[in-house]
């Protein structure tokens, strides 16, 4: 199972919006149909307050959200260097303080070396193919190098025919609302018992909901070792990495994947499962991990 | 029909790359499946030799992307302005000459007034929720009062049905590969006449597919007002806001809308026609606009 490492001080306002509104709209048979529709919301993050950028979001989670966020751009190297995530919707703003504002009254750009560093992740920009938050800071690729997954883990298709059933089971803004995408991170028992839940988050951009269980592992302290990643997006580059730098070996998708997504993840050896679909999926990286379960006749 | 005003005077390298590779996967069963998988590649836009942002692309149509983006952005007000657009994928590049740089040396950055201008739209980042290409420079909002769509134009439910069945028998990478998002644009006769598509993209990101297709609308001198614009992905506050810049009234989607897609829309405007999948359709917003055909008994 995922193994809890700690519980940060952190201190984090819980601000989640309203996911869908009601508008009319008129079907083929000249009908009212009253339509729910998921939420968008400019969101604009504030590192002691600096603004940073503004994202779109469902507004469902918006802390983890900012947090996962800072983490993925890799602008902040611990949960543990923050003080607080304070969300306010009036003014559509999440002001992230850091200890070292609040204990010592200087902001994190203000040190020399970080400022330097700092400016220099976000003076580059590359806009990805994720949906709803394409900017990746710094060098997309910089990281791959230092990224070590577990060569222990094992996944079997049981587990991934039960994953996939839970994400189907599971009550979801899409069911309702559609266009968001959602996200899944779920236990990998060692014992090889059945996977379950631990966060889902469903935002309406993919990598909204990948960052917002980013920012929710970093506040809950588990790590990415024994555990399975589902997505309902696309397996593109800036997917692949992401799960990678939160130590994922196992990555689901109800979607394809990109030729730079394959790279990526034969190059790190992450597991990769795409095309999930009923009883169908196809392996295409880390077959080492999987153990297939023939099916009964 | 949609009217050519002028073909621009533009050099364009002709660069598109092979947009898929096939990779082997392992199925359910045991078998190995050689999968085709869509390409996904960064490239750099440079202006006057300036950099500006990687964008992660199939590479299908990567001279209109670049321009369709400059547009998108505003951060170039008019195709009149520039010389030439050189794809070079061997460093992952495309250089975007001006008329000014080449006639007269002197870049559009090195302008007083434009270079506040042009560092001002770059210094404001919006993370929006398209997939591909998030980023929009300056104030998304800023262009909204200023967008007149044509009061005068209709769009019947008999060419809706045309759009959507044209679509669906195109030939697409989306049909081989999976992970892109594909746009139309199709003509919308004032004589009621059955639509057909005048240009089809597709790419890893549905950012990128709208804007090619507004870069070859640039080049081609099309304008939008007797157009239908259709997509595959979701109608969010920049997917209306790019078609609303590009004059197109109408717009239909495969998938669903958000709250501020369906805000924007409503205040500019725009015919908005979502859930489009065999012989449904949900028309959202713009129904002055709209002929309902009853369907024969």
């Amino acid at each position: 199972m995922a193994r809890p490492i700690r519980v940060a001080e952190l201190e984090l306002t819980d601000h989640a919006r309203p996911v869908t509104t009601t508008v009319d709209a008129v079907d083929e048979t000249g009908r009212t149909v009253p339509t729910p529709i998921a939420g968008e919301h400019p969101l604009t993050l504030y590192l002691d307050r600096r603004e940073l950028v503004t994202l779109m979001t469902l507004g469902a989670a918006p802390e983890h959200l900012a947090l996962g966020w800072l983490r993925n751009q890799r602008l902040v190297g611990s949960v543990d260097e923050l003080a607080a995530v304070q969300v306010d919707w009036d003014t559509g703003s999440v002001a992230i303080t850091s200890r070292e504002l609040r204990d010592h009254g200087t902001a994190l750009w203000a040190r020399g070396d970080r400022e330097a560093s700092l400016d220099a992740k976000l003076g580059r920009r590359t806009v990805t193919t994720g949906c709803g938050q394409g900017t990746v800071f710094g060098d997309l690729m910089d990281s791959l190098d230092d990224i070590r997954l577990p060569g222990d883990v094992r996944v079997s298709e049981a587990s991934v025919y039960a994953v996939m059933d839970q994400v189907r089971r599971h009550e979801s803004i899409y069911k309702v609302a559609g266009a968001v995408h959602g996200c899944a991170l779920c236990t990998n028992p060692r014992d090889g018992g059945p996977p379950s839940i631990l966060r889902f988050v469903e935002d309406v951009g993919r990598h909204n909901a990948v960052d917002a269980i980013a920012g929710w592992m970093w506040v809950e302290g588990v790590d990415g070792t024994d555990t399975i990643f589902y997505t309902t997006g696309r397996l593109t580059s800036e997917m692949v990495i992401k799960c990678a730098q939160m130590g994922i070996p196992v990555l689901l998708s109800r979607s394809g994947l990109t030729g730079m997504g394959h790279e990526i993840a034969t190059r790190i050896g992450i597991t990769m499962i795409g095309r999930c679909q009923g009883r169908h999926y196809l392996l295409f990286t880390g077959a080492e991990r999987f153990v297939r379960t023939p099916a009964p006749r």
